[in-house]
């Protein structure tokens, strides 16, 4: 791909808007496309796909034999929120201690075992360049000991194969995407 | 949640930036978030929650026995992107009708049976208000038939189990989130 040109349409503290000129091939006809990020510039423009945005944590709790998740607060649904503990890679940070710290702060569960982790997927390419790597892990501990930034409120889940049913099948939840297929997918095989 | 402010930092032709201010509850402490999405105004303004912006169907292809995964250019990964057919839904139109017509566009493959829906579900609820269906639908037909928009190049895939999970496996792909969950559903369990 050839980018024309970066139009920066909004900077905010958070996330920024462009957008992109480019042609598929060389030569090719010019076409435009708009781009949400996280970053200051999107991706496309030179930025690094291999390190994910984003770390999203399955957790199963061994000792209880549930699945975690969790519910809270998001004002850009005016409302609850399902979905797993995540957070922002910090800067120079690993994977793995983003994810052990993530866990601890948001729900005060402990790490025990990472399992696997996807490579970094992409949430909606047809408008944001974020992605994140789902990290698949077992922890133990409490909820009591979560230790969440300033204004968060979050409420830990442990659900059963059949309690992750009923919440996926419930059209009154706002429910994160992968979340949602996470918890059909243990409702339906008993595995995460 | 009571809405004290709604700043738009941009409105692009597809995707717009706003920066909302908040109160959690009535006399709380004020609070600001970003949010992009794909209407002039965030939901959180008044939009309605419960109609979904994307359908995403999850088409399992009877006569091959196979998943179908689609392979497309994607401007904002500057590559190629794996994923399952998807599409807005246009106003008026009802998410059956709009499953059928992106599936025959994107791959020119022939619904033959919707199996089953999810709710609305949010790709990143801490950035975007973006919601989508998830459709399980079986098909037939050939993807010759395709008639994809001006611009769009796809290609169609027609995967094995062992084919899903070495495409989830390889680092150098770029996977939607949720297809990659599927995928990798159906390489464990040959199910979708």
């Amino acid at each position: 791909m050839e980018l024309t040109k970066i139009e920066p349409l909004a900077r905010g503290k958070w996330l920024s808007l462009h957008r992109i000129h480019y042609r598929r091939v060389p030569g090719g006809k010019e076409r435009s496309w708009e781009i949400a990020t996280r970053n200051p510039e999107p991706k496309c423009a030179g930025g690094k796909f291999a390190d994910p945005d984003v770390v999203i944590i399955i957790p199963f709790h061994t000792g209880h034999g549930r699945l975690v998740l969790i519910r809270e607060f998001r004002p850009i649904l005016a409302g609850d929120h399902y979905g797993f503990p995540a957070g922002l890679v910090d800067a120079g940070e690993t994977v793995e201690a983003a994810v052990a710290r993530e866990l601890r702060e948001e729900t005060g569960l402990v790490l025990t075992r990472i399992l696997r982790r996807s490579p970094p997927i992409y949430s909606s390419a047809g408008m944001t360049d974020e992605s994140s790597a789902l990290v698949y892990v077992e922890c133990e501990g409490e909820p009591a000991d979560a230790e969440p930034h300033d204004g968060e409120m979050i409420e830990v889940l442990f659900v059963s194969p059949d309690e992750a049913g009923a919440l996926c099948a419930d059209p009154n939840l706002k429910f994160d995407a992968k979340a949602w297929l996470v918890a059909a997918h243990f409702a339906a095989t008993g595995q995460v």
